[in-house]
């Protein structure tokens, strides 16, 4: 049967400080897109949005903000993809929700979404549709654009004062967002102060680098960080902004003096200029922005600096998956079918005299999984992730809590999970992202992780009923929750594994996206 | 329960003319995104495309033609949108097949998209996913993505013989396409000899295009036209395209005898010059590109020029919706509970002392449907389309078939269906568009109106059990099947009202693609 839609001159509406909006109602969920929650000029701090009168419709996905890169479409299997119209004023949000009363108080959900701080927008994966997750939950789902790239995060503050913050702005951005939904969420039926923000890859760069912001303090009060933690991703507290910025301002003809023509150039003469400047600096370990720079708005990497004392008050949840970029690759034909020996021939190239001790030390962590996984294991998030445990569970004023998805998805004989792939099941979306399914397995699967996320929205403790208790972390013992057909809690499962593949495992390659050339087709499977 | 997900090393293979290709399966329906059907250098006729050894993933949409406009994303809850990539070499298709048996022989759909002649793609709005339609009709649906504005429809033929068909490239795409499908469907388990070709607005446009050009002969042996012919759309068989061209090269800085550097300059470089020159040549009523030209190519228009001998053996659904560009305007408030003087005051300023005729027009046409819906009443594409049934039922060698969708949508309190908005019923996918949907009525509807065009694929007469026979059109006598919740075939329904509505009806706007300015929102509806 058809899902009921209701949307008449007066239903639904909600009254915002800035005006009326029309959303629509499916089924009983109340959807709102492309909220204005900000305004801003080229590399200052967001503003107010424009207040209205009468009724506006919130019927669309708003602007998401323009990118570095021409996009391509690639592997849209594995991750299913919604591209979007572009504007640097693209400060929107969307909103899912059951309910509209004031005095509802449903705990709100906010998706900060990955891509790093480059690219990406609130609705680019099919998987972040929030209306599941809302109706499975009764929750409200928050997704947020912003912006990216030299638009967010080009630090110009050596040059004016106008700047002071240029390189932050697209956290700023996020902060906004924070104090619309303190400000509004209770006219779409969520509680303002029970919010949780939760992201993956840079999204989960995103969730940290907000428990490290001091604006943002009393605006959120839950953390989950998808695959988010890795080495080598954060800007350190003296980072010099110089050489990248006088490089672009001689790639475009201009003087230092001239710093505030890059506020009306076009964008795309910005952009180009950053790709042909930034590499060599980027090579060089120099500054080449496009995340989050500490300063008085923002304190730095948790790991490195410490955890803020209003960060150690964040209930947070920490996890990665057991491929991450490792499961870009194409699965090994018929894995399940091999013979020990030939399994050895497979791992012998890659590990030569480490392959024995990998093969025990993985079989000991995932006994059954076959051990040619060993070729896709992340090396890169996990470790971090576990470090991030550790330092925030010294603190005893919040909990942390660590998992690791496992599952085995239904391609190419079998492929262990990549990099995104959980996102479909924490959104309860699975039946929006086709290559999750497996009849029986996957829908059990999702109903757990999905309600692992939304009890801890309501109460700060994530896990359900037909899990095992998912215990927090203490420095000296990760608990991790490992989300699979079965799941199960393991106590510090792969330290050894881990330093043992930190030499083979695949790493992001944050310097350049590939592009799909003319014509180019996927990947040529040879048999 | 989820659906079943199928995509191992081996399966599903299909082997085309140019090599192997695998897709995947989702609960039994088989799909392939993303296939390259030909290749092109600009302004030229499109080529065979490159084989390949091994096999080659389908798994992702290909790109889609550039487009003239900056994309905005307005009005999505009516016509929910995919925005895609973009690359000149664009000529991808996609299929959903129920069978990779190549003796199944199953009647094989084939969409072309709208959007004039200059915009979309084969993906470009939601409701074209093909599953739902495979699954329902059993049938082979196919997509495709071809080269669209200045790239597909610019006659350069004055200039040089290497240019003879480029006023008509984006047409020959279609026919390459056509032209693969017949080579290689057989093994996606369609029926070469059994294609029937059907497209919205511009998609309608290409169909009645494609019966005029007998590069196209033999290639497709049904055809289905909604919402696609209206009156002032055709370039005439003597258009001058000098002028235009004469004007570009101008504004580019080019003579007449550097022509070639049309093929290098960047695509943004020729549209900005186009449309800077176009609009005062299209005021003028000259060629302006952007839809095929009569040449030896393409016989012309065919209420103008008369049906070619092949067009004429072609079986043929025409039909529009009952509001089509008038229906984007927002509903009446409360429309269905005002008093017949509250309706006469609303209608009498717009129609003045044509109101009472106007009325009982309406009336006897739509008995039960408000008279306010006169005021977004379609006057620009039913009679021209009713002109294409008689001129089309004069030939006996095949039956021309006629449609009016006139649903009310559950939006505004009642909105009239306006251009679109009868595609996720005939794709059978109002599941993917909430707007559609009333409980027990929409789904009834969907179910009706896509068996229709399923058995006209299969047999050549279109309609279902539960509809009243849907009788062929004759000179004298248009049958229309109404499509709405109670279904029922009119005999010369509206020709009068058709002649009153005319001097009052919403035109598109042809010349100007509205765009929405940064940080515009929707439409704002004053209490």
């Amino acid at each position: 049967m058809a899902k009921q839609f209701v949307c008449s001159y007066d239903h639904p509406i909600v009254t915002t400080k800035q005006g009326k909006l029309r959303g629509f109602e499916t089924d009983g969920t109340y959807v709102f897109q492309g909220i204005k929650y900000a305004d801003s000029k080229r590399f200052q701090m967001p503003s107010d949005p424009a207040s209205w009168e009468g009724v506006k419709d919130a019927h669309s996905y708003g602007f998401v903000s323009p990118m570095l890169d021409r996009e391509t479409a690639v592997g849209e299997i594995a991750v299913p993809h919604r591209y979007w119209p572009k504007d640097e004023n693209c400060q929107y949000l969307n909103i899912w929700s059951q309910s509209l009363d004031e005095n509802a108080k449903k705990p709100v959900m906010v998706w900060l979404h990955g891509g790093g701080f480059s690219a990406g927008s609130s609705i680019e994966q099919v998987a972040y549709e929030g209306e599941n997750l809302s109706r499975f939950g009764d929750v409200v789902v928050v997704t947020i654009n912003h912006r990216l790239n030299i638009l967010g995060y080009l630090d110009l503050s050596p040059y004016s004062k106008k700047y002071a913050n240029s390189g932050n702005a697209g956290n700023a951005d996020l902060v906004a967002a924070l104090k619309w939904i303190h400000e509004n969420i209770a006219g779409f039926g969520g509680d303002p102060e029970n919010v949780t923000i939760f992201g993956q890859s840079g999204g989960g760069g995103k969730v940290y680098t907000l428990m490290q912001t001091p604006a943002a303090d009393g605006l959120f009060q839950k953390a989950i960080v998808m695959s988010g933690v890795g080495d080598g991703m954060s800007i350190p507290a003296n980072a010099d902004s110089r050489p990248l910025v006088d490089g672009m301002l001689k790639e475009l003809g201009l003087t230092a003096a001239e710093i505030e023509k890059l506020e009306t150039l076009p964008y795309e003469a910005l952009a180009e200029a950053y790709k042909k400047v930034s590499p060599a600096i980027r090579e060089a370990g120099g500054y080449v922005g496009c995340a989050p720079i500490p300063n008085e708005f923002y304190a730095g990497d948790p790991r490195e600096v410490g955890f803020t004392e209003h960060a150690k008050t964040i209930p947070t949840v920490v996890g990665t998956v057991i491929a991450e970029f490792g499961g870009f690759a194409p699965g090994l034909p018929k894995k399940h079918e091999l013979t020990r020996q030939q399994e050895l021939e497979i791992l012998k190239p890659k590990f030569g005299t480490d392959t024995e001790k990998l093969i025990a030390l993985f079989e000991a962590a995932f006994p059954g999984k076959p051990i040619t996984d060993l070729l896709v294991l992340d090396g890169f998030s996990r470790e971090p992730s576990k470090d991030f445990c550790r330092k925030k569970a010294v603190s005893s004023q919040s909990a942390v809590y660590n998992y690791l998805f496992t599952y085995e998805f239904p391609i190419d004989d079998g492929r262990a999970a990549w990099h995104c792939s959980d996102i479909p099941f924490f959104f309860h979306n699975t039946d929006l992202v086709p290559i999750c399914n497996i009849p029986g397995v996957s829908d059990q699967l999702e109903d757990r992780m999905a309600a692992s996320f939304v009890n801890f929205a309501r109460t700060g403790v994530p896990g359900c009923p037909s899990l095992p208790v998912w215990e927090p972390c203490k420095p000296d013992d990760i608990a991790t929750m490992i989300f699979d057909r079965e799941c199960r809690v393991v106590h510090n499962l792969d330290d050894e594994l881990q330093k043992a593949i930190y030499p083979y495992a695949q790493r992001p390659d944050f310097a350049q996206k590939k592009e799909k050339k003319d014509g180019e087709q996927e990947v040529v499977i040879l048999h």
